[in-house]
């Protein structure tokens, strides 16, 4: 007898947290993926650049991918994707302009991989032995964004992407509200969507409120405007271009990330630009003032990383001065809210304006409770999963959907690995995957544990003491030092008693342990540790790490 | 012939910035401090407890001040006195329970000091010899606050301290809007006012509204309440009495600094108190959940933290359990944001209904535009400073009264030790006082700079690379080494090739030098510290401290 069809849905990124999303959908032996982005990392993920999501289950099940679907080019989907690409080959499916992105990433990253690269559009169907995956048109802020459809014999597994219902997007498509409408007449087993502003009411603004904003700021600005956002907001890059324009101003771009996006986007056709009216940045100082828009973004394509060198006058080319005009037309990432504070503070004292929150110059790419309860009202799915977004916005995501009518028990609250089976049309509880943080630091990927990160928080707290003593084991006696070095801890013109107290302790301890019969080592470093911690806590109330270094010869 | 009176007028702290405020008015010899406070560490102050001003000008000049006059009981205000009293003695003026807060810093401190306390009412005058010294009632989220006016013969410089107008304070005095007007009438020379909430237009609710939310919550919850607030927000804390005694729930308070404010308040009338519902925190358990209240804040008395521990159970007292309701009756501190987040959704993870934000459970103590606007227009100040903020809220303040008729030229956006000068009733720009931050890490005070910092953020970014050799100089020769040891850089078990062709490389190094005829040994260290560099940068695109310690025998 043939076996019910068995679909398991889970999340090895994405959920309990803003970033890294990838989710996987299997329907029995095939396994589809759905995006495979970045995070940036944590305040306590002292001195790692980006994070990705653990793919082990997907190394070890390689052979059983069908694909790695991926819904628009924002780092947090398409993020992490070579690094994926070096652990397994399977194909990428995705809109244009998202993998023009992929193809860009993979070659800064020297990644070679035969995975093939097959390019879809809203209204391509795909059948594998298993399930037929369609799309559906989304906005967002980036252009060709998607939301996929996996149809199994149950219904169909709906996975949003980031969404926004834009009723008059810039140069963008146009949702396409009959598709959605129709997968969901057709029956969606399961919904999977995004929840970043499941906790705000009503709707988010248009765009084109922002494209207008933009206008009447450069318009009125005595001098340079300087925009910054981020380097993949396409749309909103489009509407400066337009905006700069219309009032005969030259743009010159600030940034190697944004240039290479806007090549892309220029050259498949999502962005149009002037060539007339680009300048080289070098060439800024030739314009007047009241002629230049300069458009800029951070290295990670992060705004704000760029205004602050502007503002502290440490910019190679563009640094901030009397007159200026600042957009600011994007919203602080999670934690970054107090460096954008402060940024806004440098660029007022340069002597800039600063236009940011008070004025439309920015409105969120993901949909408010609204939009979000239209979602899944045109979807009607029989079970949901809220995705995207940390804990307390899967949370509030929940209750918009039992406000639309979704029971309770059909609702997951899913953490990373958790697995939710499906069979014969109903959900349950299916265990878990293994999951994880792979934290990448510099070129090392992985090798930065819980050890590291603990003992860079210990550094960053009261830093380090370095005791080094070199011992004569045959003649039992101190050979050189004890030398005690410190940094981070306290200033040393200012210690010399601390330190030269330090180091009679640490000569008492080692004459006392060469008088043993066998000298114990292990407890020798002990000692030291344990005797400096007390002294130096009872003279400082600090902590700083103590390490001792013993040498023999 | 006499020489017109002269009046000076500075910030030790406070601008361009939330916190440790500290202002200075001199009219001739004579000196009045105004406020002693504190300021929690920002990001890049790595393991700094907290941030006090600069104070050696006060101490330069101690025979002249005439007194520290303190507006209220807030550790931004007050934090920071009990180690200014360690400096110089000087006489202390504030209202009842602002003296009885700064007892207990006094006390916590071990501080003994002959300065005399004075007490002040808000209808209190005191006479110097150059200047005459009156009060006004304020609201702010702690009772007993006012302003000061500083009357000269050139007019009186006004300081608003902590303010909002609050049309229906709970359990405080009303604003004395007339003793204003009236002072307003008298001439005002110079106001400085409260800029936190310059950015934000209209008024800031009243603290009634707060009350009426808190009770609704309380009645409807179906466990457990945990409320969590400033410590020293006396009239949030009364509110939640009046809340769970109209809905016959018991309060536990948990945490040793609310208690301690709270009993000061009670004992002096500004809390009242009914022993009969309250309840020793280690009895909560013999309660049922839906008879409870809990009251609690943090150690700093920042009320997430407590909170934070609950919902990770390991608070030793009350972990949040399913059907716990959270009140979270404070707003964020600047760059708090990311933390707060993170335990609201622990807290949820936990079981927990989480009240935040959406409801009205707290407002702020600090008036929005509108009141600012008001406060300019009862003062009517011939010029104008705004003070205790960022920059750009001070900017922001600025426009206010720029839109109530103040001239452009008139106002002054200070720095810190920017002084402002009085002659005749004319201002101009007086110079510098030496200003600035001292950082307060454990029993240390000051002896934390810029080095010990930027050590700190090297150490807390890739962390450190010990090498260390062993030297005869005789035999020019190895004696013991190259030993290397690294901390919070790799994982050590990982990375055994790494430091093992870092020895070679160390090794290479030191024989090569050894040849020379004279050794050159800062050079050693040198060449140490560039080839590691340079060797692990490109392995790891990793920057950690290097380190070298040459011993020799």
């Amino acid at each position: 007898m043939k076996q019910a069809e068995k679909v398991r849905v889970f999340a090895l990124g994405g959920v309990g947290e803003v970033g890294k999303n990838m989710y996987v959908v299997e329907v029995d032996e095939q396994i589809f993926v759905i995006d495979a982005g970045l995070m940036f990392p944590e305040d306590e993920m002292l001195g790692i650049d980006i994070v990705i999501p653990d793919i082990s289950y997907l190394v070890e099940n390689e052979a059983r991918i069908q694909g790695i679907f991926l819904t628009h080019g924002h780092e947090d989907h398409i993020g992490a994707i070579a690094y994926v690409l070096r652990k397994i080959t399977a194909p990428v499916y995705a809109t244009k302009l998202t993998l023009a992105l992929v193809e860009e990433k993979l070659k800064e990253h020297g990644v070679t991989t035969k995975a093939e690269r097959v390019e879809v559009r809203s209204d391509t169907q795909l059948s594998f032995k298993k399930a037929k995956i369609s799309f559906f048109q989304t906005n967002h802020s980036i252009p060709d964004s998607i939301g996929i459809s996996i149809e199994t014999s149950q219904g169909a597994i709906v996975y949003t992407g980031d969404f926004k219902f834009d009723q008059t997007p810039v140069g963008m498509a146009r949702v396409d509200f009959g598709k959605m409408a129709q997968i969901g007449e057709k029956g969606v087993l399961c919904l999977l969507s995004d929840s970043t502003n499941a906790e705000k009411p009503g709707y988010t603004g248009s765009e084109a409120v922002v494209g207008q904003e933009i206008s009447d700021v450069i318009y009125n600005a005595p001098g340079r405007v300087i925009v910054a956002c981020f380097a993949s907001n396409i749309t909103r890059i489009q509407q400066v271009l337009n905006a700069a324009k219309d009032h005969k101003r030259k743009v010159a771009i600030v940034s190697r990330n944004m240039h290479k996006i806007i090549d892309i986007a220029a050259r498949l056709g999502y962005l149009h630009i002037d060539e007339k009216m680009m300048v080289p940045v070098y060439e800024v100082d030739r314009y007047p003032d009241r002629d230049l828009v300069i458009l800029t973004t951070g290295n990670q394509g992060e705004p704000m990383a760029a205004l602050a060198r502007m503002a502290k006058q440490t910019h190679k080319y563009v640094n901030i001065k009397e007159g200026d005009t600042v957009i600011v037309a994007s919203s602080p990432m999670p934690g970054h809210e107090l460096f954008v504070s402060k940024t806004i503070d440098a660029l007022y004292r340069a002597g800039a304006n600063v236009v940011y929150g008070q004025r439309k110059v920015h409105v969120s790419g993901h949909g408010y409770q609204e939009e979000l309860k239209l979602m899944l009202n045109l979807m009607r799915p029989k079970y949901f999963i809220p995705v995207h977004g940390e804990y307390r916005m899967q949370k509030a995501h929940a209750k918009l959907a039992q406000a639309v009518g979704i029971s309770e028990d059909r609702i997951f609250l899913i953490d990373k690995g958790d697995v939710i089976e499906f069979r014969g049309g109903h959900a349950r509880h299916g265990g878990k995957v293994p999951y994880g943080n792979i934290l990448i630091d510099g070129l090392g990927i992985g090798d930065v544990g819980n050890i590291v990160l603990r003992d860079r928080r210990l550094l960053s707290q009261d830093g380090i003491m370095i005791v080094v003593v070199t011992l004569s084991k045959e003649e039992k006696r101190i050979i050189a030092g004890p030398e005690i070095i410190s940094r981070g801890f306290v200033y040393v013109r200012e210690s010399e008693i601390l330190l030269e107290e330090s180091v009679k302790i640490v000569k008492d301890i080692v004459t006392k342990c060469m008088q043993d019969y066998v000298i114990e080592w292990s407890s020798l470093k002990t000692n030291i540790r344990d005797a400096l911690n007390q002294y130096l806590f009872e003279k400082t109330k600090r902590k700083p790490m103590i390490l001792p270094i013993i040498m023999e010869i």
